[in-house]
């Protein structure tokens, strides 16, 4: 039986005159892309301009909501109330939804961004609160959850399509957390070991951590980057090395998710 | 035969911890209820709760956008390229669409809002540019447009669907423009003149202007106010004097539009 | 010796056609005004109107900061680096003292809104990196802080102008700090017993915690406020109270301050 | 006798995380920056930085105001209240004095962005009112003003300062005024032309229309450009030309202006 995996970027991340990271080349290397919202990032013509590329490529489409904090790159964390994002959320996919329909496409997933993803994944009110918006919008969108967090949870609880994340370029601890980017080293610049790392989680379906321990851990999804030309090299370099492994690279609506 | 008409009405037009307008007294009076969609008024916890309380009234809700201009409360002219203007609306409308969802309500109507409002009345880019975005959206939106205005033209040729909308308060010129707002007495005060106007409007299909001159003026929606009390109390004297009338009130989603 | 102490309120809190608050009626009784700055709340005309005002009542004019988060009128926390929130600070600050010499009146103190007061009382780097901003930008500028917090020790490790701060209407506990607010009863709305506490608070020097225990703590000046006609009331007996007693109200500016 | 005049450039555009132009190499080349203050871009970090980087060069500071469009940066004619657009000038300044402040420096000019700036080169209402803004907040400021326009009329009215602008890389018409971007070659790409027109210009004082017409003109300060590398190289060709004929390049604090 043939394993598949799926490759996730984030895009269209620019705003009016400015633009960041390049999005023609991550788009050649992922299968689905998650779009900013307006929010943290992004703009109504970034947005209808990104979605229209994405169908090009045959890039699975989803939402990626922040915080409302465009100074912040949706980077700092803000404590809202839970009905207040809720709301925030929902409003982003169905900005989102819109500008898909404009190209005729259809927005598949969400994942949350930056700051907002983070606390999401530790704080069970913060991810049911995105989860719940996804629901009442669209129940059969997936939500894309860091494999083993509150958000995950909250899709399992939800009954969501949920895709597991995880990452090609961070070391794990034993406990299955990601080691905390103030540890040296905890950030995997190397390609190849990135690969590595990533084939082992796919087609074996545990992570190894950085003390050499096996968890077993299930992966749908791998989040990499396209914001510097090394981030998309890496980028390159994992998705060759699962193709090598025989494993299929397909956007989100083409896996079975749990 | 009865004659319907629909009477509609700016709504959710606060912000965050600033309220404006008493909505709750004016969908007791509309059929309709044109939603501030985040950019020049809203929020997305307001939106929702409007959406909630149209709903619970059996008013008919649609988007009401405006330019991305929160200080100037969209009543600011701005000159934006059409397809910035597009996108502009179309993500508006999403947004509205995903907190309509929310409440298992849907989005029927568009009708820009202010200083947009006026510029698309005069100006067939600014008015296509609407009409592109609702048709991209959705066709079966209807656009509610100034009846003889090129937001008319626009939802013609696009095909959509069209409710042509009159004033219960403002006096008309001639050439079936509305009289300026710098000529004294343009703004109709007396809640009874205005229900006469309203009144001959719809069951006659005909305006008179200022000078007493006869204009055959199709006219779908009424669009009323209810940012004080007084603008209350005038938009329930015209309801009353059009079902005195033989009239019925219905929301946009009843009418048989053109 | 007369005893002296100052009243404080927020103000210009409108945001172009949104209005929040009964300015003028505050205006009357406090003597100190804290003016948004245009970040959670507050707009360039908003600003210079206000400024007019409190110069007419020959109230003392401070900047009002807050973060950058309209929709939640700056009462949601956001974790920001310190020299971001520095930079947000002397920014706000400079802004209204533009809009203070459009006529003719200074700027004279600095109050961090919502909260960005909260966090600053309770977090020394916040309490520092607004400290910084005010030394920055006019080091004779008062740091109106709560008396006891990380703001005060702030004030007085950077020997800025300090004025301490108490509160007419809520509760302390026996270690001085503030009873929370979920606690009930911790906010007083019986504006007798809240000038019972002002009087004791600024004669004696004390405050009385809701145990019972006498807690030494010098107050300079007394947070008031306009946003309801019961918060305006209590105001005003508060002032009363503190004129019966023999004690002066005056603006920040002619108070003696450590 | 020495002929002096001043290079000038729009800096510190970026926000957040975006980033434009090159600033450092700008630096180099001009003697006064225009910086952004935050509304068509720029936020608190960056105007900081940029004061630094400008105060190291002995670049001289003022501030470039602009409409509130961080999405249309600043580009698209808003059709505003003079009295609002006069306090959204005073307010862009103060918040850049403030940043200044942080760093030693002193804000000593004041240049319209993008929309703004051609619209008050037209429109004397504009033009009046970002001079009332500029003298309320300091009367010692210099007006940068296209040479010719509404806004050179409006610094002599006021009597304000006043810098008169001429571009390096633009054609003129008979008239004198510039002629239009929709005429082919009409933006000057050549840097040796480019260098030429400025030499004339400053050292004979008239511009050359495209037909061959002499327009005497006294220009004080040359607008370059640093979002390109061909604008650098431009700008570089520029100021050594000018050097070459023996004027001196110098602040606009070193000018003696009219």
């Amino acid at each position: 039986m043939t394993i598949s995996v799926n490759l996730n970027a984030d895009m269209g991340e620019g705003f009016g005159a400015y633009d960041i990271g390049d999005d023609d080349a991550i788009l050649k290397i992922i299968r689905s892309a998650n779009i900013a919202c307006g929010f943290h990032a992004g703009d109504p013509l970034t947005m209808r301009r990104v979605v229209q590329r994405a169908r090009e490529e045959g890039v699975s489409i989803g939402a990626h909501p922040g915080f409302n904090d465009l100074w912040g790159f949706g980077r700092r964390r803000i404590d809202m109330h839970p009905d207040h994002l809720e709301n925030l959320i929902a409003y982003q996919i169905g900005a989102l939804q819109a500008m898909a329909a404009c190209v005729g496409e259809k927005v598949t997933h969400v994942k949350p961004h930056g700051a907002l993803n983070n606390m999401a994944a530790e704080n069970a009110e913060y991810a049911m609160a995105i989860g719940r918006a996804i629901k009442a919008v669209d129940r059969n969108l997936i939500y894309v959850a860091l494999s083993g967090s509150e958000m995950e949870a909250a899709a399992v609880r939800l009954e969501l399509p949920l895709a597991r994340e995880g990452f090609c370029d961070r070391l794990y601890e034993d406990d299955g957390n990601l080691t905390s980017r103030k540890v040296p080293g905890s950030v995997i610049k190397d390609a190849d070991a990135a690969a590595r790392q990533v084939v082992h989680m796919v087609v074996e379906g545990e992570i190894i951590s950085r003390n050499g321990k096996r968890i077993p851990r299930r992966v749908d999804s791998l989040c990499v980057h396209g914001d510097e030309p090394t981030a998309i090299e890496l980028a390159r370099t994992v998705r060759q090395a699962l193709e090598a492994a025989g494993v299929k690279v397909v956007p989100l609506t083409e896996m079975s998710l749990g």
